[in-house]
């Protein structure tokens, strides 16, 4: 008997033993592919000449209005912490499922912007029709070429991802947070609010990412043993401040949805108004600690879990070996602008949540009980 | 020999076993001494005369940052729904150990909003000065006179809870929604955003409501037996839509604090994308469904949680037993006008807190690693 070998899934995993894994190791040609023609050769500027939105209506945007769900809602979270920072426009993330039964405020001058990988996502679908019947100007930030968002949306940016098969969002998300700090970088310069010096400062630390991003592969092996070391592990806690905040969410995310463990991001200065009560000898708790100007008080906050039993997994930049003195391990990330750690931060975490579901022997790539584009309610 | 029976501090607890669930007992009366004298008799306006806010400044206010922590910080996100739906001012809820290493961006009449119990806690008394050292104007919302936070905001609303010796906060959080729902009322009237009848609506609520937090704690004996049977659980999750996810936020937060069961609110509608995950058979999920307009829709996202075996414990209105349609067991909650609901829905979950921390044997009052008021950051 001739035994044919050869599976066509595996081939398109292209050796990986899922999609997730696949996907997560993809991130570096996902970014560069997105950055791809948005960056002018010389650094200058921002080139998204795909959006019809034009200077004066940049300039006039008083109010952005993020809608997603999951882990695009996430990505929103990052981009508006750099909207915000950058072009000084004051940015709502809102749940799709909550805003779409609001009456939200609007000023004359409100930019929406929807974020959704499959560009079918119900709720998000839902809360764009009802923006635009109201007139309002709606962007989509979207992976799907073709898709109910892309088509309907006044303005796309799309993020060159590629496929994303695994229902645990990767690329996606790492693709979703190149669009908005490319979105954020040209409003910001557009408006005056930066100038050329930092722009070209950002726009070369954005070209530096897929090489940055493949190096983080590299701390596979690590998360791999931590997870296996934590097989057993019910609860994790991630805590961080700031965009380590929004990250920690993300990863809290991840873990929960393949590896079934109950995750839970906190705010790292809100921990002792409640959850510091689940803190208890063992308890694994992932402290990130990438932003060098609240190093200090996230270490202070890591000093508590720590007293209290916690193992601490930290992750900050390569060759601040500070971090060493308070936690139990430490993820390194490459050097890059802070603003820009997101991307690098949850590398770590994907993988974390990937060893972490395998350990478990549960079925990473389709997880119990969820869908990978939720177009139902 | 004779034995003095008679017991300083359970005097003091006036007859409760715990201060927690006296502070649960005095509600009717800490929401009747808050209203008192707020209210014009014939309910045709608020009267918060101690505000040097005058009717110029609340129809300029063009935004409006909240700032909190903890369940003070839930009470705000009440407060958030409450002047937006009624004043149509875009409020902002921040974590005042987050906004206070930001740069917030301010209109030029943007008002600040401090909630703290004690008015002393550290990152909100923090975020207060930083504020006002810009020049900006703040409202502190407090329960003890003479604190910092009274003494140093430009307006003061003090919340009539009296003296809030647990560490689990109770009173305290409904008492600042009176406090938000007075001020969020005032507003809109003044702006002219809602009308006489409607004023004298939502007053003539308000004065209902210690009346109905009194029959609210008829609940007791069904959450204490709810609690005794679930003594085990690890988990246990609280959904909501819109008004109803707020209150599960806080009431998740009771359940962490004190019983220490890994407890997480979830908007409804967002469950699906990942959360979901996480419910299978005989997992604990708490579901308010307070709201008639959003009632199906939260329905709809108790039968996914019901498909993967959940054991659904449901909130709703007296009268709607179509919910028992749908879940395992039916708190029902007194009549009253759905904005107003976050009131009394958050005091089942209070008492199914304090039920789980008696059944496991916890300190109540005392509950490991937390503080009555955080005067460190």
């Amino acid at each position: 008997v001739y035994k044919v070998t050869w599976d066509a899934v595996s081939a398109e995993r292209g050796g990986y033993p899922h999609f997730m894994l696949k996907e997560i190791h993809e991130q570096p040609k996902a970014v560069r592919d997105t950055l791809r023609g948005r960056i002018a050769e010389d650094f200058s500027r921002v080139q998204l000449d795909e959006l019809n939105l034009d200077d004066a209506f940049m300039k006039a945007v008083d109010r952005i209005h993020i809608i997603a769900c999951g882990t695009s809602w996430h990505a929103g979270l990052v981009g508006k912490a750099v909207i915000e920072s950058y072009a000084r426009i004051p940015v709502d993330v809102e749940i799709a499922s909550e805003y779409r039964y609001r009456r939200p405020l609007f000023t004359p001058n409100t930019l929406v912007i929807v974020i959704s990988q499959s560009g079918e996502t119900a709720d998000t679908l839902a809360a764009l029709r009802e923006v635009k019947r109201q007139g309002r100007r709606v962007l989509a930030i979207t992976n799907v070429v073709g898709s109910s968002a892309e088509r309907e949306a006044d303005d796309v940016i799309i993020t060159w991802a590629g496929p994303e098969i695994a229902v645990a969002s990767t690329k996606a998300y790492t693709t979703q947070l190149i669009a908005l700090y490319l979105l954020g970088i040209k409003m910001a310069h557009v408006r005056g609010e930066i100038g050329d010096d930092k722009v070209r400062e950002l726009l070369k630390g954005l070209e530096d990412l897929p090489q940055a991003t493949e190096q983080v592969l590299d701390t596979a092996p690590q998360l791999e043993r931590f997870a296996q070391r934590y097989v057993d592990t019910m609860d994790t806690f991630f805590i961080g401040r700031s965009l380590d905040y929004s990250v920690a969410m993300e990863g809290a995310l991840k873990l929960k949805e393949i590896s079934y463990i109950h995750a839970e991001a906190y705010a790292a200065g809100e921990l002792k108004h409640g959850t510091l009560a689940l803190i208890t000898e063992g308890v694994p708790v992932i402290a990130l600690a990438t932003q060098p100007d609240l190093y200090e008080k996230t270490v202070s906050n890591i000093v508590e879990v720590k007293a209290r039993g916690a193992f601490v997994l930290g992750m900050t930049w390569i060759g601040n070996e500070d971090l060493e003195k308070t936690v139990d391990e430490v993820i390194y990330l490459p050097k890059t602008l802070p603003e820009l750690a997101p991307i690098l931060a949850v590398i770590p975490l994907q993988l974390l949540a990937y060893y972490a579901a395998v350990a478990r022997g549960n079925d990473v790539d389709k997880p119990r009980n969820l869908a990978k584009s939720v177009t139902v309610e």
